[in-house]
């Protein structure tokens, strides 16, 4: 299979990214294929995303269930999460200069493609999956290891990954006190664009409290309110919300 | 580490497992905790599934990057989940016997715990997982390459794995006919309990058809007036509906 380089003088060279990376690959066009955004033609790096997106998970899974022995499976979902997310991807893509070797469409690379969480997070996926079927699994693992290597030193609390509702009832169970109750207040719109009132009440020290949040879907508002009730409840009675009772 | 076996006569020896398996652990703690289930106590088997599930994911998304070179992104990602969906991995955990060997809790055990699809998936993940701490990814690679052959090497057609609805869109568009429309024609219940009605309208031919059909969401409802239409098309006008155009 032969893949052909960009001839636009805007792009640089693979060989440069692979050379300033310490990566070299036996075979080189893998490389340049990883480079290429579906924008470019039929020979692009979907594929090898696909495929990368395993390896990185993988990576990711081996660390997290090295180093966070304490760590529950759904605390290490939640920290997998936080790494792999495509914000996460892009900005180490960006630390690697990626952007600047990306061959796309015209149109894609006049808007601004080049810059796009999206494609720089897809095309490090690719570049991984590329290396993966040149070299196999250890090199391509020890290459993910140290392109993540601050995100996994700095990994955020597994607890504030938790979702608001999650919180809140976690918040109040270590109290022993009753569960939030949810209510939808109103519902309004059409079938596909609706807007849902959700209120979020619970009883701390007898006192009774209540927030509402509207939101695109049941669910979004539910969560909003749970998140207003506990920045409420912490602001009013600390983290022991039934220590008075 | 050390992990306890289970005392239960029942339950068989996991050496007899591993040895019908022709798997060898260096560290056989390993092999048992995968084999226990959360209700069993703290040391349990979910960490160990947690690491399987990626090792499973790369090794099944490998497979099929490299004998389905003609595959888009879109139907990979749809293969890899008819192979690694929860009934699958129930099939193989049964063929190779693996509910005879599970520890859990009485509770678990008494209400048939051995013999859930969600349970044996889980345990099958964790041996997966075990066996790659224990020996690395090859040959936890190869193993499950062995295990998931059958299934690997009949896997169903990608294009009946897409949703009702994008199937139609394609039946449609392969004679350029217009996309189909759909209208929520009613919704009931309450809010956490919603059913949705919906039609499904195309013409073809200059002939207008409509499907309905309910659902909990939707979405759910759209999906099955879109299989409904596609059924009806495909029964009155064959593979080509806007052939006498």
């Amino acid at each position: 299979m032969s893949v052909t380089k960009s001839s636009n003088p805007l792009i640089r060279d693979p060989d440069t990214l692979a050379n300033a990376l310490g990566l070299s690959f036996d075979d080189n066009d893998l490389l340049v294929q990883a480079l290429r955004h579906r924008s470019s033609g039929r020979l692009n790096n979907e594929r090898l995303e696909f495929l990368g997106d395993s390896i990185l998970n993988l990576a990711v899974s081996d660390y997290l269930y090295r180093h966070k022995p304490e760590a529950s499976e759904g605390a290490l979902s939640r920290l997998r999460a936080s790494v792999v997310r495509e914000e996460s991807l892009a900005r180490v893509a960006r630390e690697i200069g990626l952007g600047d070797y990306l061959v796309m469409g015209s149109g894609e690379l006049k808007s601004g493609g080049h810059r796009r969480d999206s494609i720089l997070a897809d095309a490090l996926e690719a570049m991984i999956g590329a290396l993966y079927l040149d070299q196999g699994f250890a090199p391509a693992h020890a290459w993910v290891q140290s392109l993540f290597g601050t995100a996994l030193e700095s990994l955020p609390d597994a607890q504030s990954l938790k979702d608001a509702k999650t919180q809140l009832q976690e918040y109040l169970q270590r109290d022993r006190l009753p569960l939030p109750e949810y209510e939808v207040m109103e519902q309004s719109g059409q079938a596909h664009r609706q807007t849902f009132e959700v209120a979020c009440r619970v009883r701390c020290q007898g006192v009774p409290y209540e927030t509402s949040a509207s939101g695109s879907s049941r669910r979004r508002a539910e969560q909003s309110a749970a998140r207003r009730m506990l920045e409420t409840l912490r602001d009013t009675l600390g983290e022991s919300p039934g220590k008075g009772k």
